[in-house]
């Protein structure tokens, strides 16, 4: 029996886990692999204030050094299945059940994958799927957006503040983004809208140099130096707990403290309901869910 | 005319300035001296993602580094008034002015001292007003929290899960702090109440020893290796602007991405009301704003 049970070893969930050991809680930390979580992927981040160039590989180690620093155990497996208990939650791997009084879930959102060649080996070199993460590497440059919703329309408006050229490459003849987010779009005069494309290829050597679409009959090749996917994206969370309330993207709906509609069971970083989801957000959300627990504990 | 007109120079305020300049904005920040924010004055950091041990002073510096990476000019002059224009704001110095569509306050807060002998040498030294920050420090040592409100209730209770004893010194024979919170560290066994109290000495060589207090006629000296300042705290901001809304403690109430009742006008940092006041959390508020911003500027 600990304390504190965190899913995840991402940001969110290593903050929470020193928020939590100097709160002088008993903690243990699940993660199925460092390698896993969406920072360690990232090519560069310039924007964690504190380290001014580093790469997501290596910030995400650091991480990790601060986390050991402070002997709290990390458990390499995976999670199957999570239970309330009487005292709290029941924890299981493949093979083992743990006991925790309260639980956060720190797993993660993944962004759908576009699924055309060239996606995942140029990932990191010039395709990305977070325009406030990467825009600013693309500055006076071209780049193309490829989806129809708010977030393909917001990282579009986005970029046009910083880069030379955007295209908006969407499947549809009409958007399903909110009205002003358009209006605003085609205000831009940087912007450029193609519609009823469907994209097969993202090319280049070294990074993104072009992206092939087909419109009707006719395949077509753009040169840019950048392709943001933004098809949506899916919580990583592979059990259901009982009664837990997610919004239609299957994401944790939460109070500010991030705590959950299930007293004991919190939620930190991307796969929680929230308006930034950024490495710092993230960060602070271990300290948010910590003093939502001791609020909790404190009888409040 | 620049874009973001940052006031405060802390980790709130640089780390808006790095989020607003890869936003493509222009941003100049106005910081009367880097050594006036709470994190400089801070002995010992631990708990800001990725730094396992840093001081406050050298934590600080290096945000200062990562936004001169990122070539934003400070400005080290102190804003005196602040007003509303057609285009946006009027921000003066002693004897410029200078123009922006956005304003962003960042001049953080000032927990209200005790006023009594030993206080300000022992500062970082065994004095401190933050048990979250500073707690860990006082692992299964002996502490004592000066104050009787919420804030002093709940810093005796966290730190009572972490010290061997805590003493709540309080100068009535009342708290004002809620009565869940009361109760609950009536019931904490390592918390022991000393009321009717005028503390008038914090003592010690190189760190805090005890601290002295008068209860009617008799002075009494307790052994401590640590104090805690709970009596109130206060936004740091010497200028009045017209119509901003704040709380009855003069923090500025903002929407959950830092806006403030007056269109443009956004807070960071413990200057607004909020729930953690934490470094990470004040660095947060630089991407929450940001995005405040955007939407702003993107007609929503």
């Amino acid at each position: 029996m600990v304390d504190v049970i965190i899913v995840g070893g991402g940001p969110a969930g290593l903050s929470a886990a020193i928020y939590a050991k100097r709160a002088g809680f008993s903690v243990t930390v699940f993660d199925k692999g460092a390698s896993e979580c969406q920072l360690a992927k990232a090519a560069d981040v310039e924007n964690y204030l504190g380290f001014d160039l580093i790469s997501g590989a290596e910030l995400q180690e650091k991480f990790v050094e601060h986390v050991n620093k402070n002997d709290i155990k990390i458990v390499k497996k995976a999670v199957v299945s999570v239970e309330k208990s009487d005292v709290g939650f029941t924890v299981n791997t493949k093979k083992e059940t743990f006991e925790c009084k309260y639980l956060i879930l720190a797993t993660g959102r993944s962004h759908k994958h576009l699924g055309v060649e060239g996606e995942e080996r140029l990932s990191g070199a010039g395709v990305s799927y977070c325009a406030t993460c990467d825009g600013y590497f693309f500055k006076d440059k071209v780049v193309a957006v490829v989806g129809g919703g708010d977030s393909a329309l917001s990282q579009a408006l986005y970029l046009s503040a910083i880069c030379k050229k955007v295209y908006i490459i969407h499947r549809r003849s009409v958007f399903k983004a909110a009205n002003y987010l358009v209006e605003r779009a085609k205000a831009r005069e940087n912007i450029e809208f193609i519609f009823d494309a469907s994209v097969s290829e993202i090319s280049g050597e070294e990074s993104v140099s072009g992206i092939t679409y087909t419109v009707g009959e006719t395949k077509k090749t753009l040169a840019c130096d950048g392709v943001f996917g933004a098809v949506g994206e899916a919580p990583n969370i592979k059990f259901a707990i009982d009664g837990l309330c997610v919004d239609s993207r299957g994401l944790v709906i939460t109070d500010g403290l991030c705590k959950t509609n299930i007293d004991g069971l919190y939620a930190v970083g991307d796969i929680r309901q929230k308006e930034v989801y950024q490495v710092v957000t993230a960060v602070a959300d271990g300290a948010l869910a910590l003093e939502g627990i001791l609020r909790s504990a404190n009888g409040n």
